[in-house]
């Protein structure tokens, strides 16, 4: 039996969900469904498979703050922290080293820490599938998840039978695909072997970083100089230097699509959502009898089918479907809810525009 | 010639302007366009007609502080406060009874607080023509306002050629109409003799009073209790337990449309506007390119033809048109523009639910 390891990567900025999520309190960090934020979410769908002291956070400066504040039963080493964005293979690669210094063995669950999860029962049944595959033939593990819908917006995985002894839910990765358009997307949820890339994966520290080494060499290079100075006192500086100088490239591009070693895909029936954008909240949430979705104080004439969330003000509609409203002390959103993704051009407008304050 | 004294109508509650206007900063106290407020606006167009000295205004104990605020120049003597909102005749019943008692030839110009006017000297050449009128024949004078559209929000005034030596631009009342259906008002948009009524009168104090005497003996009755309390010292409790008791009605109701004295119409032509509604707003203002306005900081992506109202925060919109918003710090207002009357549907909901915290 292996040790097992948790690693949450918890730097993306989401801006899909402005105004809501700012610079320093991106999507991971809110309460957006329930209780908890997302994060802390996470955290309690893994508690049963991995104990808090072997539970990692990847994440950077800006967001510790809150991230802290948010787990204070969370020991300070337990922090990983990306000096400057790099994509996922960087950021896994560099949670790897660490795990591996820690424990040659040691097997890592990789999982975003803004999903949500319904079923927290079946999450840990695949999970531990997952690790049973992983100790007996050392593969790379993904998790795929059963379209509902020709999603564009996602990556697929098409699988196959393996010839393997493997549990029935356990399919062998025939090819990652980018995310494709609606043609494509339909063609794909229709053949019934393309399931959605969930970013979850599992796999041994030591397995992924020989991937890296062979997959990408170059990546690799910097992360052993960040490894040789792990412990060290001039461990941040070596950090910095190093991790800045790395090429930014997906895990799935650098590593799942070209690999030659066995991927073994995983059916995450789990109630799975990335909740990637705001009108995706609505499709998940719980509606009143006139299809709305209600946060905070709203008053409402002749309006059906729209998500308003307004914690801190009144928000009042008339005569209006299928709108989405974010109201927030200092910004306010209000869009189709089918446009929802279109929220990041008006955070690129405020960029240019040098409107920071509202970012 | 007489004395000309003005009458500022000032005591709506102004609930079409909600969530801007408030219980206690009602439409005429706020700044809706350019940069004074609609009631310190009103002052300044008849400055040129009247001194401040004698400039009145009715209004209630609620919007004393935020008035008095306004209008610095103005003596506390100059404010006659009603007890409780009891209509327009008997407001301008009272009014009466404070410039009779100052002067008894003294002539009245009568008021609302929140409407607009473009073209200040149009307004002065009427109101002058007015005054001529009511020197010479002592009538009871009102404000036409030629109608650009079929509008049925408004009452209408049909008038006559007078067989009197009258300028070109004053007429004969024949009758007044109560707001029309629309196929009505198509009607009388078309006649050609059908003007809307502006809610502007020009008559001496004497005039209306004995107007109010004999088509309104009940409501007379109580005035005449007041007027004797006039300088006394008992004056405050008088007016409190005597206007309390008068039912309450319009003067176009009481007195405008069941006078038989001779009542004369002068051409507005000046650019009126009520601004009644967020969407008259909208009519009456600039438009940008895209046909939009905004006031305070706006950002947007496909969206045509709306009005957004925000000096305090940043309103996004997405691929909407002819929409209308109204975001302040404690509550916005979302709704088509088309339906901006509806805003009191929405003030008499949270009146209900005891909401009064957004009132």
């Amino acid at each position: 039996m292996n040790n097992i390891y948790a690693i949450i990567m918890a730097g993306g900025s989401g801006t899909r969900f402005w105004p809501l999520s700012r610079k320093r309190t991106p999507k991971q960090v809110l309460t957006i469904q329930g209780d908890n934020s997302m994060l802390q979410e996470t955290i309690s769908r893994l508690k049963e498979l991995v104990s808090l002291e072997m539970t990692y956070i990847v994440t950077n400066k800006q967001q510790m703050n809150v991230i802290t504040q948010q787990l204070p039963g969370l020991s300070k080493q337990n922090y990983i922290i990306e000096p400057v964005p790099r994509n996922t293979a960087p950021c896994i690669g560099l949670a790897a080293l660490h795990i591996h210094n820690i424990d040659p063995d040691g097997i890592m669950i990789v999982l975003p820490a803004d999903h949500l999860v319904k079923n927290f029962d079946r999450f840990h049944e695949v999970v531990r599938t997952g690790i049973e595959v992983v100790e007996k033939y050392n593969p790379l593990v993904t998790i795929g998840i059963p379209p509902t819908r020709p999603e564009t917006g996602y990556g697929y995985i098409q699988f196959e039978q393996s010839d393997k002894d493997l549990p029935d839910n356990v399919y062998s990765v025939k090819t990652f695909a980018e995310k494709p358009n609606q043609e494509t997307a339909e063609l794909f949820v229709k053949s019934g072997n393309f399931y959605w890339n969930s970013g979850i994966f599992i796999w041994r520290a030591s397995r992924i970083l020989s991937e890296i080494e062979e997959r990408l060499p170059d990546q690799f290079h910097q992360l052993q100089r960040i490894k040789d100075a792990i412990g060290a006192p001039n461990y941040q500086q070596v950090l910095s230097n190093y991790f800045k100088r790395i090429r930014p490239i997906s895990i799935d591009y650098g590593v799942m699509e070209v690999t030659s070693t066995p991927i073994f895909m995983i059916e995450g029936n789990f109630g799975w959502s990335d909740v990637g954008s705001w009108d995706e909240l609505y499709r998940i949430a719980g509606k009143n009898t006139d299809g709305n979705v209600f946060t905070g104080e709203v008053a409402t004439i002749d309006a059906q089918n729209n998500y308003i969330y307004s914690p801190d003000q009144l928000t009042a509609i008339i005569g209006l479907n299928n709108l989405l409203v974010v109201n927030t002390p200092t910004a306010t959103l209000i869009c189709p809810l089918d446009r929802a993704q279109d929220v990041k051009e008006i955070v690129e407008k405020l960029n240019k525009e040098k409107k920071t304050r509202y970012l």
